[in-house]
């Protein structure tokens, strides 16, 4: 692919959001720290309700001042991957407690230049990890989910 | 969550995916090696025919011993988890070359034991990562997927 | 409900569908043949191609005349019957042999007026019963669905 | 089909979803009582709220003892035949109250050996038949829905 | 096509939801107003809760006598009418408060008779326009749908 | 809304594609014309492949210069807002003749800036208009659908 190899915004994304401090002998994913252009932060949400992930995931971006929230342009490139990887995540029907079940995930988000022609300009990443299953502690398995956009 | 750390059959599976020998420095997802109960293979696979994604990894289940394709009970399980996974790859409609776009895949799979109750029994994890775009080299961007059964 | 229970059309396409001659012991419908008021037919179909189940079904009910295909009217009440019918069979997405299965499905078409209100008119009925599945024989199980149009 | 003609699990689940007491002449889907290796139940539900549906049909698969909710296996295997039955059900969108109507379902969950193989093991069907239509008596049609899952 | 070209019933709808009086030198309609044979209404709503949007419609539809409402035919042919328009303004999830977005819809419905043909009988189109975003004034864009159904 | 009325892109795109030449007394949408800053092309597609359409409006797109297919972003943009079109038109299933159906369509695409704030850039709208059936002429209805991207 045209993607520069270490430039693999979706890896990096995933990667993040695969990562747990707590988890011994597990690294920091090397690329992201060598890369300065590339701006990410993590985070986590865990709901019944789809849209508390959709916006805990947006208020972390304006924070961490991955987008500008002043922008719609902005905003709504975020939106698109968001729902994206909630598609990954859901597999079928973007619904949580609707169809009584609960998320507990891990989020990144990632933005930069990933392609080697300057004038593709910057793209976001979304990339999600974490559980779903029924209400009920333990009664889960894994999900994830990623979303790339233009930005 | 009550999956024990080293076990995440769903994280191990999509590290196996994004894994690429040919990126300098990247290691072989270390715990996959360490736990002999699980069984796992790695496959790539390209298509604008999401059957023949669906084929591939089936293929390389059984020829691989993954699933024993003598049973449907197994085959179900595994299609489920294909089909999961795929609906993260493509987020929202399983279709690729019938909405005039492609793919090219790696898939991992594996199975095995992921909760520390012994009665819980085993699971499935289809994990895939790669590309997805028009069919023009180039002209794509990456995506990602996993699913999740009981076997 | 305000459907007068001798004449719940969707439970007697559901019952003509899952009839099966071949099964000793299994009697026809009962009500179905009391109800003279009713136009009803039956018939089977196979494929991996989804329009080829929409087209046999259609074809049957232009050819034993529970609707006239010379009005776009009914056409149109009967494929959406069909397309809800579908649903129920394919749960999630209506393909077959783009996501590689098949089917071997029972259809029953019935036409008659199910409400108490001679005023709410004609309305039509489609249901499937039968197998969905790899395209190996045996690894399959089975799958219904049913629609149900105002005509 | 490889399935024995007298176990077939959807038929039953069907059959005893459709099956009315108050209706003269119609005798209880005779096939169940003589299986005895199948576990079975019967219910009724009527809810704008799909998640009242799904736990609805959970909480009488545990408190018949059809499922053992203490582990996360079986528990998995019944969500995933009901948010199939739902598909059936609600033919595109897992939506109730959420897009204006509501639901009135007999359910019926059957759990057994459907396959002459005994190496298939265990199979849990979840069927469902009623009513959905505008939150207002009578205005209203027939709906139903299968799902089926390896257990 | 054999619609009638000034019988257009799906164009006339979603012109008259464009129309907007505010805006200087746009005139309405001029068809509708010709065709003593149509019946119409026009409304607004804005809403987080999509159940609301399908609310205001069928009042409005009902009130201004576009529907008899005492019939669940007429109720259901709008219904689904309203749903599909729907689709065409969330694109892929019938659903907006419960994925953060929001709607703020002028909405049009139509009954007559659109075809040559006078036995092709009554059809009912329901065409929405305005804006669909975050809920945060000025972050949205515009959508619209269009729904047309046999009454 | 903040969209300055005379530059709402979504509903000129929608004009421009309900827009017919040989109907008497329809004029060309004004707007257009005045608004030297947008960019819009016009074109018709009849195809039971949705990936026909797809690749009727990606081919018009480019020959009239309203984006540069030699970048990937702008192909990303332009392929999201056909796709989101294309739901509007198929209402559930972005299928044709796979659901035995055709369609013959009127495109508009149109690119330029619609906000106030020039710092919201350029977005692109895709606008469908025409009608959707049985392969067999007459035997269809009007569809359409928009989608909006910013690009």
């Amino acid at each position: 692919m045209s993607l520069r190899i270490e430039h693999r915004i979706g890896k990096l994304a995933m990667q993040l959001a695969l990562f747990e401090e707590e988890v011994e002998g597990e690294s920091f994913p090397f690329a992201l720290a060598e890369k300065s252009g590339y701006q990410f932060c993590k985070g986590k949400v865990g709901s019944m309700d789809a849209h508390k992930v959709v916006a805990a995931i947006e208020t972390a971006a304006k924070k961490e001042q991955i987008i500008d929230g002043s922008f719609y342009r902005e905003t709504h490139a975020l939106y698109h991957a968001i729902i994206e990887a909630m598609q990954g995540v859901t597999r079928g029907q973007v619904q949580l407690g609707t169809v009584l079940r609960t998320v507990g995930l891990n989020f990144a988000i990632i933005r930069g230049k990933p392609y080697d022609n300057e004038r593709e300009g910057e793209w976001i990443a979304v990339a999600l990890y974490g559980t779903i299953g029924a209400p009920v502690r333990g009664l889960e398995h894994e999900t994830l989910g990623l979303g790339i956009n233009h930005i």
